[in-house]
């Protein structure tokens, strides 16, 4: 059967890749992936066929991915972090569906950037949390506004996924202004650009403070729960144990 | 500088394992960890010192990895899935502050529960997503109900942690009771016991349906949001895209 891995390649290097997609890959005859990510995994794939594109063109590779598989060839379509995490598994899953080929799907996971952001913070990440994307490409404003009201509503510690671009820099000021209807302005909150990876920058800051730290395209950010406290540089959620 | 690794070894086969936590195993002088964790890496640590313990004493080894520190060895503290999200890093963290001693911790990231068991089930978490634990061992369960709310109320996909254990058997009934004040009955629910090792089962379910699944200590559920569908006994929450 024609076969397509979804790989997740972690935050960017390959010291946090996993054995297994490292397998996936050696597996592939084909590598399908934004150029960017291939990039990254380039000491991989030197004797691969490879073929790139640029942003916002998931739905295209996906659709090559399976045209490459009903060739015979195995498939590795790559994406950064977790490939189930806003990732490319769902948009693949919808493609080979859609052909109604007999196509086998394997995803495999990887540490998605909330996780690899936290080890670079700490410890935020040791009680409920919530994941949220700021992109509106996709999604409507106004629901990821309601999200932002739950989660302050329920004291989550809130991870941030694409928190600001060039076409929605205000973004990240109002979903500021939401969680600070709920939480204390000395909240704490971690700032990693390329987490895990070259370029890796961090800043601890608080919700008062954030939006003087650099937030781009390539940074999570990370705003702690009520118990949340910064010590040593480093920002603990404790889990409530009694130390 | 004495040096202690929180390392996560990801959902417990050694394929899942990133690169940079082997190393860290392998940099280590002295493994201390749960004994079931233990004995998932046997294989990496066959030369080296190990101290394991049962459940439920967490801040002992701590407290063991800080001895251990001290004495100059460089430790390597084990938890399963990411040592970041409930895992040793913040008990450690806290454990070391309080200690005023000067001890480098450095978190290695791993493939969390919820990311494994996702890939399990296909692509349930492609949109925003609440992580919970439903153990009220070290949380008030009032707290855990809120935030059941919460999720609910901003139609996050929902993962729960710790879903069932003999010491509170009915909290995943009283979770889907909450969940279904905001969610269809026929919304899908992912059901996974021992996500990416030995023994793993998958049942893909609905909210209605998803009590007459196995449920134990060593599963996952995933519950979808208003777009989760099932398709080829797999769950997929659309992003968005135009397929």
């Amino acid at each position: 059967m024609s076969k397509i891995y979804v790989v997740g390649l972690g935050p960017g290097n390959i010291e946090c890749m996993t054995q297994e997609a490292i397998s996936a890959i050696a597996d592939s005859d084909t590598i399908v992936g934004y150029k960017t990510y291939v990039d990254l995994v380039q000491s991989l794939i030197e004797d691969k066929e490879v073929i790139s594109s640029g942003m916002r063109k998931e739905i295209d590779r996906c659709t090559i991915a399976v045209t490459c598989a009903l060739q015979g060839k195995t498939v590795a379509l790559i994406s950064s972090g977790d490939s189930g995490v806003y990732g490319m598994a769902g948009a693949v899953l919808e493609v080979v569906e859609k052909s109604g080929e007999d196509i086998e799907v394997e995803v495999i996971p990887g540490v998605t950037a909330a996780n690899a952001a936290a080890a670079c913070l700490g410890a935020p990440l040791m009680h409920d949390f919530v994941v949220i994307s700021l992109s509106d490409l996709l999604t409507d404003w106004g629901l990821i506004k309601k999200r932002l009201h739950c989660a302050g509503e329920g004291d989550f510690v809130v991870c941030l996924y694409n928190p600001k671009s060039k076409g929605r820099p205000k973004h990240i000021e109002e979903a500021r202004r939401i969680l600070l209807q709920y939480k204390e302005g000395t909240t704490p909150v971690g700032i990693v650009r390329n987490a895990k990876r070259d370029g890796q920058q961090v800043d601890i800051t608080t919700l008062d403070e954030m939006l003087n730290k650099e937030i781009n395209m390539f940074t999570m950010v990370i705003i702690g729960n009520k118990s949340s406290y910064i010590k040593n540089n480093k920002i603990i959620t404790p889990r409530g144990y009694k130390v």
